[in-house]
């Protein structure tokens, strides 16, 4: 899913977006209740209508968000953060304009119920990382309790409700988690609290240990990861969806994701390239300029470069994806996989 | 012409841009040549295959952009400009990194043959504003000169060779100049030092002056204007071709044309405003967006609020074009005139 926390995917409009063949992309309940705010929402009939996006949207619950806001890494904010948690829910102060906002599970279902969301995210407690068994203990049980209030306020039968699971790095935590959040039978799951930090292998221990408990016939996603390798890995563990900044924030910064490994098009090396991106890509950067021009308009500051870039990375990861649904249902992914990793270079 | 100083016009792609049906675009030779250079675009085979573009491109001279460094207009340099003026040419120091360069109007031109520009703009000679009449005087006659060295160096038949009348607001001195200008039978003759700071009547006064000597068989051009009511204007003057940042650099800060006038899409007003930009607009973004969405975009400082704005003035100016066209062709300037007013407010 490409992300577009704030109605919009980054530095495109939506019909290059759909040129990208996306299935589905991301919103972010946290920065769109702050930005437009429910009340603009609600006015305009919903974010598919705001942004005239008829394609599924997934929101976020913003638990990540204002978590993360008490960990100090919302760099972009101009307030300092505060957060207070209770078994209520939690207080926090706005990254925008410091003003005190308090988001209990029953709220955040209501405000994505506003915003119109297809798949919704309940409220969860996303503890830092690393974190002491105690406290991650805690947090998967609050989430536990958070999803059952979320479950109840939830009114829409065509909006479906995930639960996420939690439970840092401790498999005992994640198996426990995962346990009473199938209890609940919800129409997909979600792993959250990884990707924030731990080793690529905890990611995918945790991954395995949780994978086997969900049911099968449910979609299972990995929230916030990752690299092209880690989509690989997490889905030869039984991940069916992720989402991530990666292909954006990364074409915002010149870096592009081909066939072949990541390649920093501002490099000296492209000046003279009349190469595209990726010879194997067909998205509309790649069928029209060069590497040298790339590079050119990135040196130039240009935001044309930020576009073309954002266009190329998000198809590559559509096309990644595109392709694994493919092999999976040609009963081939493992050779898929390798394929892969022989031309892929980290 | 929309603007396209660096080889791409800002915040939109070749495909937005041609969806805006401009008939030409402007490049800069002293920004391309300072950045990718000559040897690149000598490499790619000139800028129209460098940048993928298929219609026509004139290029400014770059003489503007020297001697605005001069006055320290160019706020974006990280250098301190310096500039040397003699008879030979023109010594300044680059505002990217503070490196000498020599632009002669042998030069000029070469560089423009690399280019490959359909339209080039010979080194000319650009006073302040205000200048005394002995200073604008000099200017004058150095630019005739430069010109004949110009015409002298120009190889190839298929790239026009414009001249530049100067003359600051001094009519004696325009009459000199385009006299002057005229008698080397150009392929067209642009009008530069205007839409430089003087009040726009000084400047209908000065175009009227040096339109009644250019012949009316050759394309007249007014550098660097301007508004839609200067447009508008010096059309009913004789005028008919204009290049102007107005467009994409107002739509960056949220300042969209309108048949109605100009719309700060950020004011709070457009909240709820589900109406499109501009209701006689048939723009991408005029057919797909509300101002309520456009105004959270810039609020959100997205990206992509810049482009879909960009697009919008873009598609304004061409189409306020087109308008003037059609309205010429049927002879029924004036009363188009009167109509443009009547909505159009300033």
């Amino acid at each position: 899913m490409p992300v577009g926390t704030q109605g919009t995917v980054k530095a495109v409009t939506k019909d290059q977006l759909l040129e990208t063949k996306p299935q589905i992309i991301l919103g972010n309940t946290y920065h769109l209740y702050l930005r437009p705010g429910v009340e603009v929402l609600s006015y305009f009939g919903g974010l598919h209508k705001f942004m005239n996006w008829e394609k599924p949207i997934l929101t976020d619950s913003g638990g990540f968000q204002v978590f993360s806001l008490a960990q100090g890494k919302n760099k972009g904010g101009k307030h300092k953060a505060e957060v207070i948690l209770t078994e209520e829910g939690v207080k926090f102060k706005s990254h925008l304009d410091g003003s005190w906002h308090f988001f209990t599970p029953e709220l955040v279902v209501e405000v994505q119920e506003i915003i119109g969301s297809d798949i919704m995210m309940p409220l969860d407690v996303c503890p830092p990382y690393p974190v002491s068994h105690t406290t991650a203990k805690d947090a998967v049980e609050k989430t536990i309790r958070w999803l059952k209030r979320s479950k109840e306020t939830k009114k829409n039968n065509w909006q479906a409700l995930f639960g996420i699971v939690q439970g840092s790095v401790y498999e005992d935590l994640r198996k426990e988690s995962a346990l009473k959040t199938v209890e609940l039978e919800m129409d997909g799951y979600s792993i959250g609290g990884l990707s924030v930090g731990e080793p690529a292998e905890e990611m995918y221990a945790m991954t395995e240990v949780v994978v086997e408990i969900l049911p099968q016939d449910k979609p299972r996603y990995l929230m916030g990861v990752g690299t092209p390798e880690n989509i690989v890995e997490s889905v030869d563990r039984g991940i069916d969806m992720f989402d991530c900044v990666m292909p954006t924030r990364n074409a915002r910064n010149g870096t592009l994701f081909t066939t072949f490994g990541r390649v920093n098009i501002k490099a000296a090396k492209h000046k003279f390239s009349e190469d595209p991106v990726d010879p194997e890509c067909d998205c509309y950067t790649c069928r029209n300029f060069s590497r040298g021009y790339l590079r050119h308009l990135f040196n130039a500051e240009e935001i044309t470069g930020m576009t073309l870039a954002t266009i190329h990375n998000l198809r590559f990861y559509n096309r990644l994806m595109e392709k694994i649904r493919e092999a999976i249902k040609e009963n081939r992914f493992q050779s898929f996989k390798k394929e892969f990793y022989s031309k892929y270079k980290s």
